[in-house]
């Protein structure tokens, strides 16, 4: 790209409007996402999607790729929230699409394919949310299980208990152990030893929410549910700390060599033993220390094959790591990108497991709206660039 | 149109998935939405979607039109239920576009693109459905409430109490009388009797959903809500009654004079007494016995004018009110369709309210999936036919 332009929003900062009583919120693509919770929080609501370090996210990023986060599970990523937006379209008109309005089925979905389109379809400049109640009680709760197969049996058997927990997280115990100094509970000794346990033990993160009484019943039949696959009872460790503690994880894991090459990748949840397994393969073939972690109901594991940054061996093995993680994700009926959108390193592979009339379809989409590729240009290119090697 | 085709869906009635404890169904477009509900709830699961007239209803109508329906208020309407489909995209290929994973954040979403395009820019052959897990209780309460601005008060306040009916449906007084006679329950006096009440008395519809534990806790909060506003305490019908009265509603109103002109507007839900009041003086200027139901908490509302159908003059002021009725939601802030897309009839209203970037996106759109206009030719096409009267 030659004589390319980045268009920060960052003064785009005004909450333009706050209704809580009619569970909607205004605000300018700027506006910090922990921000925005916040404001939620502090009326009796939540903005339910929480991707990670949502002090340094702007809300108009995460609406632009379209970002998940644990709380995804039971509430949607963060599309689910936005009923209405207003954005830059080609050639430079501004449009204001949706509204706050809770339904619409008048127009095509233009709102929803804005959302997650990574600009390439249109500038995000506001963003109409939708909020919800908050539940009268949140309770966090940490599961350790023995081994990866009777987590893959413990998951499923969750799901299949009828039980919708708010989150439905996992890590396994290499991610664990590199975390396990902050952790807000007592782990079992085994759960805080070192990355050899790769392939080992998994750690379940839990939330049930509601008001109290349901939040009882279900503590009791989910109690139940993982008896037979839990190393300790279910610990409870202290409301809000367990989250601030899963979102450093990622500091924590990439402080261990100094870097780390870390995919989203998508399969469906019954699904996620087979890719955990051979996401461990692969890193054991290239030598690179490995962990994965994600959110488990939702069938969303981060691949995490950790490096030293200044080995440019080190560096070139991570990114095939990483490569063959996606093709991986799409032998096994998954997806490249199950929260974060595709950006630039996952580029090629956009599409790999599309159909002609679909891959066709999205590049007319784009050619419809930004007939001169002027937005974010090369981005979101289906079998853009070179296909996947594999 | 000359030369049309249309395009029967009816065999394609095949399940070709069901996997309960993932909460999947993969069915052909022609089956029925009772069916789908009927599966679900046979393995503990819900279909939430629940537009009127599911027997009738092929699910893949219901997602090419994003039918809504009461619980659409907790649930969110058909598309939200859809994480793939298969559809014939123009000039003639079958395209697969999502999955079953449950994220997916790689391509645009050309699946919300297509979900209540109504035919017009592919035509749908199956569906992935994600289902839900049952909740183990469903109560379905009816509050009768003297006059309509204190009914608008009562629903703002369940909106800012942080309680999340799964539905919360009203009935103004005279569409009420006219099916009070199967009603399952014990009205008031006063709500029995005709439609001199225009403008007197709503009823609301209203479920609590959850574990016994929670719909008990939330009862207790309704009951303090409601307490100032009710003319008799909550009443329980018998839990499928109520709904099956109120599927019911459409025929018993269309009976009175042979006919009935009703659109399905939507507003902000704070609007709903000024929209009522408005769609009142409509139909007594035009002479037109008047009603108006639908969902209270989406603020969707059915502005209904009985005709005799056999009387043209009486016909074509029906379809003069149920026009006004469009510029009506429009001038409220509101939308034309609130849950059922927008068909022939409605055509010359949409984008009647949008800017000039959006209808040219739409357009565009259009173009660039069905370049040659194919597809259900001249519908969901914006500001098509004369503009609107006012």
């Amino acid at each position: 790209v030659h004589g390319g332009v980045v268009i920060s929003l960052e003064r785009l900062r005004r909450v333009r409007g706050l209704e809580p009583e009619l569970w909607r919120m205004n605000v300018e693509a700027g506006v910090n996402t922990a921000d925005v919770s916040r404001l939620a929080r502090e009326n009796g609501l939540i903005f339910p999607p929480d991707p990670g370090a949502s002090e340094q996210s702007h809300i108009g990023g995460n609406v632009a790729t379209n970002a998940g986060g644990p709380h995804a599970f039971k509430y949607g990523p963060t599309g689910a929230w936005v009923s209405g937006l207003e954005a830059v379209l080609a050639p430079g008109e501004l449009a204001t699409v949706g509204s706050a309005t809770r339904k619409d089925a008048s127009g095509y979905d233009l709102r929803g394919l804005l959302v997650g389109s990574e600009g390439t379809l249109g500038i995000l400049t506001a963003v109409q949310l939708r909020l919800a109640p908050a539940p009268a009680l949140a309770l966090p709760l940490v599961a350790f299980i023995a081994d990866l197969s009777s987590a893959q049996r413990a998951l499923l058997e969750i799901l299949g208990s009828g039980l919708q927990p708010a989150a439905l997280d996992f890590l396994d115990a290499a991610a664990f152990a590199l975390a396990a100094g902050s952790f807000p509970g007592k782990p079992p000794g085994e759960f805080t030893r070192s990355s050899e346990r790769d392939g080992g033990g998994v750690v379940l993160l839990i939330e049930l929410d509601g008001s109290p009484g349901e939040v009882d019943e279900q503590l009791a039949e989910l109690d139940q549910v993982l008896g037979p696959y839990e190393e300790s009872p279910l610990q409870r460790p202290a409301p809000s700390a367990l989250w601030r503690w899963r979102d450093g994880l990622n500091g924590a894991i990439a402080s261990v060599r100094g870097g780390k090459v870390s995919e989203d990748i998508c399969v469906p949840p019954e699904r996620l033993e087979e890719a955990i397994h051979a996401v461990y393969l692969l890193g054991a073939e290239l030598s690179l220390p490995t962990c994965v972690w994600g959110h488990a109901g939702d069938g969303i594991l981060h691949a995490t094959f950790m490096v030293d940054v200044s080995s440019p061996a080190e560096l070139e093995r991570g990114l095939q790591a990483s490569e063959r993680s996606l093709a991986l994700a799409l032998s096994l009926g998954g997806s490249i990108s199950g929260e974060h959108g595709v950006g630039y390193v996952k580029r090629t592979y956009l599409g790999a497991d599309w159909d002609g009339a679909t891959v066709a379809a999205h590049r007319h989409v784009k050619e419809a709206l930004d007939p001169k590729g002027l937005l974010n240009p090369g981005k979101k290119d289906p079998l853009a660039g070179s296909p996947p090697a594999e």
